[in-house]
């Protein structure tokens, strides 16, 4: 039985979106133009991605640290690319009371202008070197059209800024954290990602060079999600933070940042789920297992708690669902949450010594004698369902994996169904500006250890130096 | 040997208490008036505060989510103690990049309009409730005077939103939730706090009544450290916040706030701490044991590891300190940072099978076998501490508790040496304001339970109904 709250995702994938969303109960609107209330629901989820996430930051020797939210109009100022990059963009503060303000105060886009200005009192030689911070913290971005998890004006993230006191480290740093992110999307969210470099056009605003993970959504449409910037000394010179270093002279720091979003809850939504609502991999899922007992029978509700016990004490996300409501709606109701694994017990399926399990991704109904190893038998069932999630997912993103020769063919694509497109590039970006005019697709990453397509420009047809993947974006 | 960067508590005790803050890097000022930078040290405090009370309030069946940060100026309005009581103090976002905005946003300074803005479109029936949320996130107050972790400009804490179908189950919730503050001062921050509740003149703006959690510090001055707020029906009728009841009736939702801040860092230092820099209660430590290898002999080094490993597996947070600093220095280290144990390990002592542990809340070193059990007694000896700063903390709070008859008491207590003072109050604001006029004293809280001191008012003599627990506040 289909959710009837929710639009079929081949008939209107936009649409649809927004039912999950709201059928899941992880956002809501507010009153708040472009900013949305995180629900119970969605903020598991991200608590979920904070907590694996942040444990291996903390292996990798970073710590946390918390930046103040408002930023000094001159502070800002500082740096050129960054204030042009984001000015248009940011919401300012001008009264504190009734007063007004003698300089107005920006809401953080980003932290690199705080953290340089927190790096120059604190850090003196080499020997302070590296800092390797993190904080997870709100930030604003005053976006015209948004979207729940996808673009909004308020955004949860992480923010890693590190400084160390050679180039070698900090790029070393940079590729780390990038394979954090793609480790994070293949192992836990079943998201077969692809990473790169941005180009000189679609890289962040200061950086000398952007790595990205670009994930493919189920209607075809890239989402950049994940990004590590190294900086080189371009900041640490605009705000004047050196150190001295084993030479005993004065240098100045090298610079990185890095950043995921709850926009990754976006990214599960758009790879995973169908019609009936939200799909979660395992891995990721704050709920993992429910329990529905069908009717209150002692001898089913006692089957029901012991179960619960053992999968918790092994572990697993579990929890027995002892509501008024009826089976059907419990049923309904995982379903529509994302649940991975439903266990259902019922009186006559009891009878025969049977209960049934459902999987969540295929639906698909297993009927299991009630004596098996259930605490195994659940933890293996969780495996198989987060490995053929990615399956599935690495199936869909390869059927909409094409390559293009010229701009014929990327039209096409295009037109017809877009992707992940590979195609060769001169490097001028007259060319991708040009193929921004089709439907506005845009470079997604340049695959720097891919052999080229054909070694001709898919726009112009000179000689291409690049290969890159190209795609429409949300 | 004292840490000559900290000017002695006894001496200058505003002085001490930003000396400690900076020796052990918890915080550090920024270019951002008001607003300060919570270094690695002070936030790993506070994400152990944060799990460990997470959890509490996880277990009781409150759930996580994440309004906005913005509040627009009319629905700020709609409620008219909340708007008097915070709009004097709030930040006002006016221009979203170049743009000028229709209506002005506020950050926000607490949540209760954004919840009721949520709960509105979110609340149908009895069935719906209760609704159990947390947040954790920053708030902004436009305070004149700020101090590191006890009056800032931003502010992270978490606040508690709670809506029931019956005032007595609101109203449980309210206490409920101050006894998790108690039990947290108590129990973990080693703080023995007073509760009760708040006068008219103090409690919170819209609320019915407030509860509150006053812990004395070392010099006297009490410290508001987490309040829980009744509101009725007061903010949902001002929102039209409504429910279907069992007698198929429409009915304003009954309502509850609480929070706790990073301000419990400044109590712990200000409770605990000495003029060596910071002493942590063991079960609040992000760090518990440091080991202190003297040498790089294989048998000191391997010894160390050893039992950091033991320690590790028993849930004992440890580490042990490898770096190129001399012993003395690692030793003063430990000690600004308020590490609860340090274990050293020399050469001389292990040529006589010895090592020495050093408690950091009374300096003494005691020297055991090698061979001891390291993990029960390092688990005993963080016990021992514990309940031994418990136990000094409540001696100075009970040595600095008065008991006052009269105003002349009054004066001659805050202007000697002031704490907690009981005194009996006739219930006018007219003796509270009075009584304001020495040194800005206040009444903390009301003793409901306690029976009254001598009947009389402290201030004015009259026949008095309340016992109340006065004192000068940060």
């Amino acid at each position: 039985m289909k959710n009837n709250a929710i639009t079929s995702r081949d008939v209107d994938f936009a649409k649809w979106y927004t039912d999950v969303v709201s059928a899941a109960s992880l956002a809501a609107y507010s009153s708040v133009k472009g900013c949305t209330v995180i629900e119970p629901n969605g903020y598991a989820i991200w608590e979920k991605m904070q907590e694996i996430l942040d444990k291996k930051f903390k292996e990798l020797g970073h710590v946390n640290v918390q930046l103040p939210l408002l930023i000094p109009e001159s502070l800002l100022k500082k740096e050129s690319e960054l204030v042009e990059g984001f000015a248009p963009e940011v919401a300012w503060v001008t009264h504190g009371g009734a007063k007004e303000l003698e300089e107005r105060l920006c809401i953080r886009p980003t932290s690199e202008t705080m953290f340089c200005d927190y790096y120059k009192d604190h850090v003196k030689s080499y020997r302070d070197l590296p800092k390797l911070y993190n904080q997870w913290c709100n930030v604003l971005r005053w976006e015209k059209e948004t979207r729940p998890f996808l673009r909004s004006r308020e955004i949860l993230w992480q923010e890693g800024h590190t400084i160390h006191s050679t180039k070698e480290e900090a790029v070393r740093e940079t590729d780390q954290m990038m394979e954090v992110y793609k480790w994070f999307h293949h192992e836990i969210l079943a998201i077969p990602s692809i990473t790169g470099i941005k180009t000189e056009k679609e890289k962040f605003a200061g950086a000398e060079y952007t790595l990205t993970n670009e994930a493919l959504m189920y209607n075809g449409v890239a989402l950049q999600d994940g990004t590590s910037h190294y900086f080189g000394q371009k900041f640490a010179e605009a705000y004047d933070v050196k150190f001295l270093n084993k030479e005993n002279k004065q240098e100045y720091i090298y610079q990185t940042s890095w950043g995921t979003t709850t926009r990754m809850i976006g990214a599960l939504i758009m790879v995973h789920s169908d019609d009936y609502g939200l799909v979660l991999p395992p891995r990721i899922a704050p709920k993992q297992v429910v329990i529905i007992p069908i009717g209150k029978d002692d001898e089913i509700v006692n089957l029901s708690n012991e179960y619960a016990t053992k999968l918790k004490e092994a572990n697993i996300a579990c929890y027995v669902d002892l509501t008024d409501k009826s089976p059907g709606f419990k049923f309904a109701e995982s379903e529509v949450n994302g649940i991975p694994v439903r266990i259902e017990i019922g009186k006559r399926d009891l009878e025969n010594n049977k209960i049934t399990f459902a999987r969540r991704d295929t639906r698909e109904k297993i009927i299991e004698s009630k004596d098996i190893d259930v605490v195994g038998y659940v933890q293996e069932l969780l495996e198989t369902i987060q490995n053929d999630m990615y399956k599935r997912a690495v199936e869909r993103r390869d059927a909409l994996t094409f390559t293009a020769h010229n701009l014929e063919d990327m039209e096409k694509i295009l037109n017809t169904q877009p992707g992940f497109i590979h195609g060769d590039w001169c490097g001028d970006e007259a060319c991708e500006l040009k193929i921004k005019e089709i439907r506005g697709c845009k470079s997604r990453c340049i695959m720097e250890n891919d052999p080229l397509v054909d070694g001709k420009c898919v726009c112009c047809g000179k000689e291409a130096t690049k290969h890159v993947i190209w795609g429409i974006q949300y």
